[in-house]
């Protein structure tokens, strides 16, 4: 268990990136979220700059019917979604993080928000700790 | 012109919704910002719960050496990556928002990632008003 910054829910795991990711895509599914992006940061940053940096995998995370709500609420909403989970190796050791919707919604001001954010959380750090115990 | 939210940088624009999407992708790519993924936020909703809305892009954008460096410092930034173009219509008006990264980067509550996001800002600031100008 890690808790690297106090924006994203996190938690280490045993298991090695790649089964990590796909345990990561496994939770949320079973949470109800669909994975509308995935952007694999250490490829993305080879192609680009011809870097080498360690397994760095974003899965832009959302749940319709709240994303739905949500953007009824606040138009503006779409430039902070979807929810990120996280998946990446630093030293050796394999971490999972979603960012909390609570900060990251904080961020709008909206306070009908709240609700909505409570919720993705709850689901979130569910999703952390799938694969965390995997 | 509008200011809809404080957390984005906002105009709207007299191009329809596809033009306006076109012309935040050139204006992103005249900024050496790439593209990294596109979620086109009608489709989705539709697919997923079959409600029709206004059409709504985010167009998820990110400068390749700032997100190295970015990470660099703060391993978990991930989480806030990357940063989102919104293209919509409301009320048969285009919108055209930018995250404001200075609102985003501050979640991290990390001093060194102000000028970076500073940097950032300024940029997505030009993208907008070069599709408002159009």
């Amino acid at each position: 268990m890690s808790a690297l910054a106090p924006y994203t829910l996190s938690k280490t795991t045993k298991l090695d990136y790649a089964a990590a990711v796909e345990a990561a895509r496994s939770a949320l599914a079973d949470e109800g979220f669909g994975v509308l992006c995935e952007i694999d940061v250490r490829a993305t940053l080879k192609a680009k700059l011809d870097v080498d940096r360690e397994p760095y995998m974003i899965l832009g995370a959302c749940k319709p019917q709240l994303a739905q709500l949500a953007l009824e609420l606040e138009p503006e909403l779409g430039s902070l979604l979807p929810c990120n989970v996280i998946v990446y190796t630093a030293d050796g050791v394999t971490h999972v993080s979603a960012i909390d919707p609570e900060r990251m919604l904080a961020v709008s001001g909206n306070p009908d928000l709240v609700p909505l954010a409570s919720e993705v959380r709850d689901a979130l750090q569910r999703v952390v700790e799938q694969v965390a115990a995997c």
